[in-house]
Order: structure tokens, then C-alpha cells, then sequence
């Protein structure tokens, strides 16, 4: 066992407590009763980072929730990595579903049941032990170290954009490790080699200046509804094909390899149906599920509201009708064009008797897409090796982090997925959990990281 | 003036008064909690019958809201006039846009203002003060006459049909006159020759067993939203045919007669989308608004939901969806063979991967459409004719009122339409109202409708 690893073991009654102390701290981004929990999940992170001898450490404001900073660039000669991870949380509703107060950490079968346990707080925190342990047993670092933590990434990062643009010199880096990432299985690893965009819009459908009764007015009015749902169903075949005109152009496409690839990672459909409650898998034809998920970009229908809700019948025909609408977006879309492109759609599919607009929301991201082959990947891969025994499968997740594809837009960096958060935490659900052998495993895993990275980048 | 005249103007303050208390009581059906005042306007109405001399009188029960019966049967030789009225109201919501409370009524301009004034409590009390003027004066009625008023209008009718099917031998008449009916316009009357069908169904789409991550999922699993929209549109063309095989197939086809009479309606176009707030209108081709409204059925959808309705966005692929969806059928169609088609095209048209299920919600009705020479419809035309100075036109009309069809088919007899109120009159809206010129024209009009049908019928 190095002196790191002795470090970790000797102090891992006191880390766990921490993690507990960070946990408590409500720092759930999207409600903004909650920005001053968020600010204080900021503030325990820099404070927990000054503590053992990082430098510069400070909290920058972003225009909304922060980003915390700080170095050690004393590894003269060596590359200088940074560590991205996120201390701000998902709300915690529905609440009467949770077995624990969701900021009230509890331990049960080694796992830690809090909101933010395993997205990303536990991440985040196995990352900066790392460090400490290396820094405190070693009296320096094996590279020079960076650590950009966000408070806004559960909100889909909206500040970091401008931020990124005015601060990026500070950001300079040869590589940076995301702490936000999970691995295939509890004893399988995995690297992410792609990430998919995001873009969100609202649809509005407009017509009469009042609800109608559906038997004087019914046939010989536009009911919005019908409109509404004219338009959506225009967008997709039956079939699940998107026919939004250009929609796909931007592509890349899959070629053989990516395919060969992608179908390396186990993939087993009567086990996803079986957990989804489905009877038929469904999606757009020519593609697995896999490169569905991964490598396909999608228009999915969020949400979708007008007219009666309530028990029984009412004969209305109602004045409006609204839907949420978001894209999945895979290299090289970009969410402002696919956005026009719908816009574009939209205008041309509305019928005649409603005024129909689209409206964008905000948040959107660029999909993200990096080499199997370069060098991070590979020494992650060597590493989660010899953590689990078994070479990490590549995959493309169908998910968003608006802040990786900023960072190689912005900075020029990719960024290499380092986490061990697993499927089954109920992230983002009820009884978000962390399983503290993952919080163990993640220490170790960026201790070897580290040390890895400094001998082959040198 | 004739001597029930006489008495009707002598009496006029009295009566006004008598209307406002009728007009007290929150008779709403559709609320539970107001089940018992819905009984107390059934007691008023019964208690008001006996009053003048009205024999047999009874509240009868349902098995829900009561109807309440009372006859005159001594005019010998002469045909039975059956009247047709109701004592429940609409519910009040939105209360915040009432001038005044919706049940303490109050005159302003001549007008008075009240939840039921319009629809249909003034039309009611009129044609049982036209009876009660007659007796008084006469001693002895024109024709004989029956009573029968409900409490269940405003929610369909729902314990009608069985309730006739098994009390038919009671209401055995010659002709109805209902006094829940419309007008043209305030100096221009109308007879209505048809009334639409209603059939009322929900629409579920039920997907995986928990909302799912967009980003995680999306792409590989059916949203249940555009499973659903793909039902819904596929049951109606963009330019508004509906597309459920066999929909049309019992429809009466319009004759070119049927055209001209409808067209001899004035419709001002311009007036109409102005009114809306629209800038087209839109229909079934082929057809004109007023063809559609009267003489066309519909499928509309009345009330979609599912997954995120909120600000902002959330990136849910969401585990169900769900439209309300009524019919409005015209003769012959029948609501249970039209329900049985929309299901089929509903198993039909459904994408794997969900549950799709259509619930019929009840409250259906039968189309309603009488002949316009039928002699009720031409003495009645030249009653409104001697009251307007003008002949009235004949009309469809796109609402339902299920007794109507439950009168032609349980007792084979035809409903005149004989009511007064007007479509300004916010019926079903905050601030209804009932004209005071219109609530002693309907006294006159029955006065003079009762004696011409006892000569024109004996």
C-alpha cells in the first residue's frame, strides 16, 4: 500500500463524516429559496479545499450560483489537470417518497442515502481526498491540480457560457477529469466518450379570446388542441424517425467501428424491459437501443397541457393548448440551428384559425464527442482496469453536461469522465444513495489517476 | 288584452319577486355538496304548481337529482300539452368574475342577474305563469296539461333514461313544449329542429412504470405523449374530415332543402370571427359554419395532460398522457355504435410500447332532429310570429339536450323548442343574466301558444 492509500484507510471515518456534513447542506439549484444553501455547499467546498493547501482558492461569481476555485501549480514540468465536478443538487420531490429526509444523511447496507449523495457531492468530495492524500503524504502533488466545482449544473449551467468566455486563461489546462460520471456496473467500468445536447422550446397554441362550448362552437372553430397535436405528430413518423426537415443533416455518421463499438457494451433487452415495465422497445429505425440512446439525436414531448383536466366531462373547447418540448442532440447539431430548423417546421405545419409560436427556454447545450484513442482515455482505462479487473467498456450516454462540451468549446479541452456513480442511486429520483465502497474506490481511482497521468503526459 | 293578460300585468311585480327567491337556491347538479338545494328548488318548483290548482303533484326520485311532476287533465276532447323545463343550474366558477354573487340576484338594466335567470329557471317559472294565468281567469284550462321539470339538465341527464323507461305511462301526451330553449336574436325568433348527440370518452396512454430521464432514455422508449397525439390526429385530417372508419356512414345526408332552409339563416362571417377573437374559420369541407355547428358531428378534444407543465423545463420522458375527447353526433348516428368505432380506431392506431385505453365517461346522448312541418313547429311560428312582427327562422343547433331524444324514443313524441333566452346572456358563464322583456314575453308566448294548440290540435 503507497502512503496515499494509508492516508485514505486511516482517515476514512473522518471523510465519511464530512461527506455527511456536506450532504446536510440543501444546495438544490433550481428553487431559489434554496441560492443561499447553495452559496454555503460553495463555501464548505473551498473552505474543505484551503484546508489541506490548495491555493487561490476562491468563490466566483457567475451572474447566478458560483463556481468554486483553486490550484497547486507546483509540478514544474509536469501537466496540469483539472477536476470538474458540482455541488448543487436536484430538488427533492416527490418527498413522501423518500425513506429519509433527503438532508438528513443516513447509512444503511454501506450505502449513504442523501440527495446529492451519488449527483455528485460523493464524487466530487472522493476527488478532492485524493488530492489531499497525495498533497499530504507526498508534501506535493505528482501534477499540477485545478478544481473547477459548479453550483448550477443540475439547472443545465445557464451563467458558465458567459463565464467560461471572460474567464478562461484561469481554466488553462492539459487535461481536465469529470468527477460527474458513472460507471457500467458495480463491477464493470466504463469511460464516456460522448454526450448528447440539449435544446428546449415551449410550444403555444392560441385561439378563440375565450373557451367555447364545444356544441355551439364545436366543428366550425380550430380547437387548439387539435392543433397542437397536428403540428407535434407532423415532427415524427410512426415509426419514430424525426421528419423535421434538416433535422439530421448535421449528423455525423455512424460508421462501421462506432457501430462494432457501441455493440461491445452488454445490452439486455428483456432486462430493460423488464425494469421499465414495457412490452416492445421502441425507437427510430435502422439503430439499437444502444445507439439510440448514445449516438441519435431525438424531439421529445416533455409536457403537454389544455382544456379540462379534472374528474368526468366537460364540453369545452379551450382557448389554448401548450406543449414542452426538448432535443437530444448528437455531434455535430448545434442547438441554435436545430432550433431554427423546428421553428421553421412549426410555422409551416400550423393550420389556419390559431396563431401558433415557439418559444425557447433556455439551457441548451452543444452535444459532445471526443476520441476513444486519446491519451486521458487511455490512462483512465488503465486505471479502471486494475480497479475492477476488467477493461471499461466505451459508451456514448444519452444524457447532457452542458459545462463538458463549453469546456472543449471555450478552453479546447476534453474532458475525461472519471466518476462512480452506478445506474441504480436513484439519481435525480427518491432515495438517492452512494454506495460507500464507490466513495473508497473513487479516492483510490483519482490517487492512481493522478500518479498515471503524470508519468505518461510528462 | 284578455282577461290571462290582465292578470299576467297585474300580477307582474309579484311574479318578479317569486323569480329572484327561485333564483336563491344554488341548485348545481354537478356538485355534490349542493345536492340537497338542487332538491329544494324541486320542492319550490312542486310547492309553486300547487299553489294555482296544478293536481298531482309529486318530487319524484331518480335514484339522483329528482323531476317533478304535476298535472291538469279536464279540458275533455282536447290533446295533452306535456312542459318541459329544469330547476338545476351550472356551476358558478369563476366566482371572481361575477359583478354580483351568483345566487343573489339582482336587476341592472332591466336585466336580471343570477346563476339559472337564463338558463333555465326564468323560462321555467314563465310557462308555469302562462298556465296559472289561464286557470285563474279561466277557471279551467284549454288543453290538459302536464309538468315535467328536472334537476339533472346541466349534467346530462344521467338517471333519465331509466327513470322514463319505467315511469313512460305518466308523461303520455300529445306534444312537449320545451322551456329550455333559444331565440334568434332579441327582435328576431327561432325554432329549433335539431339538436346534437354527445359522446364522452378518456383517452389513456400508459407507458413505463416510472417517468423516465430524457436524456437516459430518449430515443429507445415510446413517449406516451406522442403515442397519444398520433391517435388523436390520426382521427381527423389537417382540414378537418374526420378520419374513424364508418364515422359518417349513418349520418342523414343534407338535402339541397336542408342547405336552403340553414341558409336562409343570416350568418355575418365577419361578426363571427371578429366575436372570437379568430382570423379563420375552419372546418369539415364541404360544409358551411352553420352546417357544421347543426348539421355536422365532431370529435374535439376537450382536455390533454401529461409529464411537465410547469416553468422552465424538465427533461422528463413522462410515464402517461392522457386527452378527454366528446363527440357531438348528429341523426342517425347513435353515441354507443360511434363509441364502438373510435375504440377500434384507437387498438388500431396505437404504437407498441404503451397501453393505450378508451373509458367511455357517460352522459351520452341520441342526436335529436324533428321534421319542420310537424304542426307543434307551425303553430308555434305563428305564435312567435304574432309576438316578433317577424317569421322565425329554423334552426339547428350544435348542443345536446339528452331528455329531448329521450322523449322521441321512450315516448314516441316530438319536442317543440319554446324558450326565450339569448345567446348573449352569458348561459354557462359568469354574470348570466335573463331579460325582463324576454321572461314576460315567454308568459305571453304560452298564454297565446296553449290556446292556439287547443284549437289548432283538438
Amino acid at each position: 500500500m503507497t502512503h496515499w492509500e494509508t492516508y485514505l484507510a486511516e482517515h476514512k471515518a473522518q471523510f465519511l463524516d464530512e461527506l455527511l456534513d456536506f450532504l446536510r447542506i440543501p444546495s438544490i439549484s433550481a428553487l431559489p429559496e434554496h441560492a443561499a444553501d447553495v452559496q454555503r455547499a460553495g463555501a464548505w467546498v473551498a473552505k474543505r479545499l484551503e484546508a489541506f493547501g490548495i491555493e487561490n482558492v476562491e468563490i466566483m461569481p457567475t451572474g447566478g450560483h458560483p463556481v468554486v476555485y483553486g490550484n497547486w501549480l507546483h509540478a514544474s514540468g509536469k501537466p496540469t489537470i483539472m477536476i470538474y465536478g458540482h455541488f448543487d443538487t436536484q430538488p427533492v420531490d416527490p418527498l413522501d417518497l423518500w425513506e429519509s429526509p433527503p438532508f438528513e444523511p443516513v447509512i444503511r447496507n454501506d450505502c449513504i442515502f442523501a440527495r446529492g449523495a451519488s449527483d455528485d457531492k460523493g464524487n466530487l468530495f472522493a476527488a478532492i481526498l485524493a488530492v489531499e492524500a497525495l498533497l499530504k503524504t507526498e508534501g506535493k502533488l505528482p501534477v499540477n491540480i485545478k478544481f473547477f466545482f459548479e453550483g448550477q449544473e443540475e439547472i443545465g449551467s445557464p451563467q458558465l457560457k458567459e463565464f467560461l468566455a471572460v474567464t478562461r486563461d484561469k481554466f488553462e489546462c492539459d487535461l481536465i477529469l469529470s468527477a460527474d460520471g458513472m460507471q457500467w456496473k458495480e463491477d464493470h467500468p466504463s469511460i464516456h466518450l460522448g454526450l448528447r445536447g440539449l435544446n428546449t422550446m415551449q410550444i403555444d397554441v392560441i385561439g378563440a379570446n375565450t373557451d367555447l362550448h364545444s356544441g355551439l362552437h364545436g366543428g366550425a372553430v380550430q380547437n387548439p388542441i387539435h392543433a397542437l397535436i397536428q403540428v407535434l405528430d407532423s415532427m415524427r413518423s410512426p415509426e419514430g424517425k424525426i421528419l423535421v426537415k434538416g433535422f439530421y443533416d448535421s449528423v455525423i455518421p455512424l460508421t462501421e467501428a462506432n457501430r462494432r463499438q457501441i455493440a461491445t457494451v452488454p445490452f439486455d433487452e428483456t432486462e430493460f424491459k423488464t425494469e421499465l415495465g414495457i412490452e416492445d422497445i421502441f425507437g427510430e429505425p435502422g439503430y439499437t437501443t444502444m445507439e439510440r440512446i448514445g449516438a441519435r439525436p431525438t424531439i421529445e414531448i416533455n409536457g403537454i397541457w389544455g382544456g379540462f383536466q379534472g374528474e368526468g366531462t366537460k364540453t369545452v373547447l379551450p382557448k389554448e393548448a401548450h406543449a414542452k418540448v426538448t432535443c437530444r442532440l448528437v455531434a455535430n447539431q448545434k442547438p441554435e440551428q436545430i432550433r431554427d430548423l423546428i421553428v421553421e417546421h412549426v410555422f409551416s405545419h400550423s393550420p389556419p384559425g390559431v396563431k401558433v409560436t415557439v418559444r425557447p427556454l433556455g439551457g441548451g447545450s452543444d452535444p459532445y464527442l471526443m476520441p476513444a484513442d486519446l491519451p486521458g482515455n487511455r490512462i483512465a482505462g488503465s486505471v479502471l482496469e486494475e480497479l475492477y479487473g476488467k477493461a471499461p467498456y466505451l459508451v456514448r450516454t444519452g444524457g447532457s453536461i452542458p459545462i463538458i462540451s463549453l469546456f472543449l468549446k471555450e478552453l479546447g479541452i476534453y474532458t475525461v469522465s472519471f466518476g462512480f456513480s452506478l445506474e441504480d442511486e436513484n439519481l435525480h429520483a427518491p432515495n438517492e444513495f452512494f454506495r460507500i465502497s464507490s466513495f473508497e474506490r473513487g479516492q483510490k481511482g483519482y490517487g492512481l489517476l493522478l500518479d498515471q497521468l503524470a508519468q505518461a503526459l510528462a
